[in-house]
This record gives structure tokens, C-alpha cells and sequence, in this order.
């Protein structure tokens, strides 16, 4: 922890004395990721736009969408570059590097960046293909999640609280043992939440805003959720400890003010979009810190909005295929079904946005009500 | 409190029995807040549109930006009215009324509310004016703010603790005493503080959800400065202990409900305005909460859009006259300045919230550090 050494560098200057609490080295993650992003944003468009970085759609309905989307100037992509290249300085500054949370988080974030940025590169580099071949971007997720949920699982199951191996659901009491078979039940598990949510965040990227609005609001409950699993008792909550969990405070804060660093260049009308270089790597940490703080279920609620955009894609294929060709939505995700209907952009992403502050503040309700 | 009847009425249900909770009011505040701004907004919108409820500019350079607003779509005003309604749904069903300070939250937001109606009608019945006259409507507001000081004074003065009576610097042990005189000087500071934010409010709402927004954010962060005020000793926090003035936490979470459901419609592109009948009582309401809460430097910061926004028009205002005629921004209040300079409007609301965040994020942070 780089922190320690400043620590005693400025033990004569008493507000700093407070560093050592986990609060203020949260907060100290977030100023860092928000003034990181902001600072290097600049530099970063100015490379992207020499490069002519510019993105090509995702949609599962892309030339209707290509039609609404051509009257947009040309914004370049792959600005995820500025919110993992500032949320990695804010995590390893910090936090406590002995913890191996941290380095997993760390693993975590880096792998599922590179896998972004190949994939934003291919797309870019070769114009008439559609990015990485769905097969190897699968294999690749599926590889970095696989390697997380060995080593958390094995983690979990050297203490000696095998509620770590449980699934809790919230507004219950009710678990569910998944440490059965060595765990086998569990690390599966780990994986479903981690590559779920890194491909929700992914299809909600898709408005200027959108999806690094929902992010803020997401990263911030999180760290709250982060912050109570390590403070339960004093807080007069009936949650689980997990011990040393509590440091994904540090890096749900500095997630945080990264993104908000990255909205103020993405704000509509966007200068650069994230790309799956920020998407991937950002749904990747979220679902990572739900599991190592026990609250999986609880980041389903908390990221609702994340979780209606996956499901409105799951029914529109699913419903395609079963009905030999027809549509539940105008298009899917769900927020170009509604821009299809006719409602501006602008306020299609407030509205998410409000929807994700309700759903944060449910989720962070269930720590409460059991 | 109606609450308290309720409250015997589900006592067989277990998790409402956290009701009696002052963060459990305040989430219902917040739902109740929101849930009523949603269910009567369209109702609103359909008699404002059917009156013609239409905003003239209140820029102090005219002019230019009639020329700039004419390109949008005519948009009703005093959508305030669903936000303040929201409030006092929330507080009356959710706070304690035999608080005095509940009350008196209640008479300035009608006070206020009174004022913003009154003028906002003025402006669309006799379309030559601006509104109100000027001395007749800075008349009313000291009236109202006159009475708000009178009283809280007194009940200042009441309480065995004289430090109720000073003004505490943040970030510092610093405190001014403005006992003397009977209280006056107290008297006299809360109008400027209520006053003060109140027209800071008004002159900060001027773009498709900038007012709403740095609103939700403020009224958040002062939920928390009440809450910490009155938990200072369990959340290990130096904060003056004001009696019964944590009940503000459940005004400042039904406005940040209420605000968000506004937002819903308030999203860019506009369908209604929040007008003076919004702005006024709002920002008086956030005054008044840091007075009672004995933050007022503390909102200084968190609302330090606001604040920027009010320092903008003084600056403009009183440049102009000093130096016969010349100009430091393009035009005031500040937002405009950066449209004016060819900003698109939505990127500088989405950043003005970003800096909202930010303010509010340092101002929180001058309660744990001192």
C-alpha cells in the first residue's frame, strides 16, 4: 500500500491522519479516478480522433438503427481506455495492495479491459466484421471468469465460515448451499454473475450517457454495500462478514468517480464513447465485487437497470426464433425501443438514469429489511 | 404523525416495524415523494398545456437568448406545483408534526410556493411584465423569511446550548457568535441564508433539468448532513448535537424523491418547467434545513452551483454598471455563458450535475474532517 509511506510523510498534518480509515481512502479513490479521467480525457480524444477511432453499432436490429444513427457526427470509441486506465491508478494507490481481493480485482479489471479493447480494435481495424469472433470472445471471458471463480472459491472455503459458499437472498433469510461438489455449484456460479453482468453493462452502452450514469449510480451502491458488509455490526445491520471484503469500498469509489470523469466528455452529445474497452471490464468489476461481498442478489436489484436491457434482448432473440420472425420490442436493448417510438434520446437516458437511482436505493433497502 | 397510527395498524408485519426508524421514514419519504410527483404529473401537464402555461426568458440578456429559445417547442411552466405538492404529501404523512421545525419547513415551502405561483402567473397573464414587481416580491420573501427567523431564533434561545446561536466554519474549529443583540444578528443571518438560497435556486433553473437535478443531488447530501446531526455520537462524527432537528432528514428525502419524479418530465427535452413556483420554495426549503441542521457554510458548499450561478449574475450585474456597459461572461447567469459560447445545452446540464456531485461529495466530507 503506497498509501502506508504517504501516511508517515504527512503524519504532521492531522486532516490527513484519517487516511488509514477506510472512508477517507475511499474517497480519496474517488477524487483520484474522478481528476485521472478528467485529465487524461483530453490527451486521449485527441489520439482517438487522429486515429479515427469511430464506432459501428451493436444493435441485434443495426440498419434500422444505422438510419436513426447516421445523423450523428462522428464520435470515436474505445474512451473506456480513460475510466480502467483511472480506476486501476485509484485501486493501486489506494488500496491495500496485501489484500488479495485487491490484485483479483485487479486481474479482473485489466483482463476483461484487454479483451474490450481487441475486440473494439478488430472492429475498427476491419471494417466489415463485427468485432471478435463471438467464439473467442466468449472463450476469453469465460477463461478470465473461470480463473477468478477458482481462487475466490478457494479463498472462501479455506475460512471457517462456510456461509461464504451460500447464496443469500434478499428481504429473506432463505440460502441456498452451493459448496457441495468442491465447490464446483459456487464457482460456476461466479462466473454466471461476473460474465452476466459484464455483457448486461455492454448492451446498455448504447446512448451517450447511458451506460456511465447507470455505472455511477451502481458503483455507488455498491461501495455502500461494500462499505456496511465491513462495519455490520456498528451499523446495526444482520449482514454477513466477509473478512476483508470491505476493501472493495476503495475500488467501487474510484470506479465511480472515474465514470463520472468519463461522463463529463460523454455527456450528450457524446465526444467519445466507452466502448466495450470501458463496458466489459466496468460489468466485470461490479459483478466481481458482488461476490466477494456475498451480495449477488443484491447487485441484481441494485443494477436493474443492467439486467432489464439483458433480458430485453434475451426475449426479442428468443421470442424471434420461437415465433419463426417475430418482435416483442420495436429493438432491443430496450432503450432503442424506445427511441423507435419517437422519445428523444436525452430523455430516454434520464429516465434510465432515474430508474437506476430506484433500483440502487431497493438494493441498498434490502441491506436493511430482511 | 399519521405514521404513528399506521405504524399500530401493520405492527403484526415485522418489517414495517422499522417504521418508527428515522432512516426508514426518510426512504418513504423519499418513495412517497417521488411516487406522487409521477402519479400527478401528467395530470398537470394536460391542464398546463391546456392554459397555455408558456415561460417567457429571465436572462438578464434577453435578447439573445429569445433567439436562441425560440427554436423550442412551447413548453408549460410552473410544473413546481407537482414537485411542492410531492414535498408536503411526503413530510406531512411521514414527518413528526409535533416537531416545530417540521411545521415551520411547511409554511416556508407554501410561503414560498405561494410567492412562485403568484409571480409565475403574473408573467402569463399579462405578458408585458416580467412577473411580480420587483420590490413587492423581494417584499413577500422577507416577510416570510422574517417570520422563519423569528422563530427558529427563539427556539435557539430556549435551549441550554448558546452554541445554536453561532456561526461554525467548516474545515476549521472556527465559530462566530451571533447571540448578541437579542439574537438579531442570528435573525438577520438566517434571511440572508434562506433568502439567499431561495434566489440562488431560481436563477440556477434555466435549462431542461439543470435546476432538478443539482436540486436532487443538494437536497441528498443535506438528508445526510440531518441524519449525521442527529447520530453525530454512533457515527463517531464532532457535529453540534441540534435537538429534534434530525426530523429534517425526512423533508430533504421526500424533495429528493419528489425532484427525481419531476426529473422524469424535466428531462431534456423538457415537457414542463419547474418555475419560480418550483425554484422559490425549494431553494428556501434547503436553506431553511441548513439553519436548522447549523450547516449553513456547509450548504454554501454543497450547493456550490448555486452559489456559482448567483455569484455569475452579481459579478455580470455589477461589472455592467461599474464599468458602463461591459460584460465579463457573455451573458448570466452562468449555464448560459457556456451555451452562448456554443456548448450544446445538454452537455452543460449533465456537467453542471457532475459538479453538483462534486460540491456536494466535499461538502460531506467537511463533517468528518475538522
Amino acid at each position: 500500500m503506497i498509501l502506508a509511506f504517504l501516511d508517515e510523510l504527512v503524519a504532521l498534518w492531522a486532516p490527513l491522519g484519517a487516511l488509514q480509515s477506510l472512508a477517507a481512502r475511499a474517497g480519496l479513490a474517488a477524487i483520484l479516478g474522478f481528476v485521472c479521467a478528467l485529465a487524461f480525457g483530453p490527451r486521449l480524444l485527441r489520439y482517438l480522433n487522429g486515429k479515427q477511432v469511430i464506432e459501428t453499432t451493436d444493435c441485434t436490429d443495426s440498419e434500422q438503427l444505422n438510419t436513426i444513427n447516421r445523423s450523428k457526427p462522428k464520435t470515436p470509441t474505445m474512451g473506456g481506455i480513460m475510466i480502467v486506465g483511472a480506476v486501476l491508478a485509484a485501486g493501486v494507490i489506494c488500496g491495500d495492495l496485501s489484500n488479495s481481493y485487491v490484485l483479483l480485482a485487479i486481474l479482473s479489471t485489466v483482463g476483461y479491459g484487454l479483451i474490450g479493447m481487441i475486440d473494439d480494435w478488430v472492429k475498427l481495424t476491419h471494417p466489415g466484421k463485427k468485432g471478435l469472433q463471438a467464439a473467442t470472445k466468449a472463450g476469453l471471458q469465460i477463461l478470465i471468469a473461470a480463473a477468478l471463480a477458482f481462487v475466490v472459491t478457494r479463498i472462501f472455503q479455506k475460512q471457517p465460515v462456510p456461509e461464504l459458499l451460500w447464496l443469500h437472498v434478499p428481504f429473506s433469510d432463505l440460502a441456498i448451499d452451493l459448496s457441495g461438489l468442491g465447490g464446483l455449484p459456487h464457482m460456476l456460479f461466479v462466473m454466471v454473475v461476473v460474465i452476466g453482468t459484464s455483457n448486461a453493462v455492454n448492451l446498455t452502452d448504447g446512448m451517450d450517457g447511458l451506460a456511465p450514469g447507470a455505472l455511477i449510480v451502481a458503483a455507488v451502491a455498491m461501495a455502500a454495500v461494500s462499505f456496511a458488509v465491513g462495519r455490520a455490526e456498528s451499523l446495526q445491520l444482520d449482514l454477513l462478514y466477509v473478512p476483508r471484503a470491505q476493501e472493495m469500498t476503495v475500488f467501487c469509489a474510484g470506479m465511480a468517480g472515474a465514470t463520472l470523469g468519463f461522463l463529463w466528455f460523454n455527456a450528450p452529445p457524446a465526444l467519445v464513447f466507452m466502448g466495450d474497452t470501458g463496458s466489459l471490464p466496468l460489468g466485470s468489476l461490479l459483478g466481481y465485487v458482488a461476490v466477494v461481498t456475498k451480495h449477488e442478489l443484491v447487485l441484481f436489484i441494485i443494477g436493474g437497470v443492467f439486467v432489464l436491457e439483458a433480458f430485453s434482448v434475451m426475449t426479442q432473440v428468443g421470442y424471434f426464433k420461437f415465433s419463426g420472425g417475430k418482435r416483442v420490442l420495436r429493438c432491443a436493448p430496450l432503450h432503442h425501443h424506445y427511441q423507435f417510438g419517437g422519445m428523444p434520446e436525452t430523455r430516454i437516458v434520464v429516465r434510465f438514469w432515474i430508474l437506476g437511482a430506484l433500483f440502487a436505493a431497493a438494493g441498498l433497502a434490502s441491506l436493511a429489511v430482511q
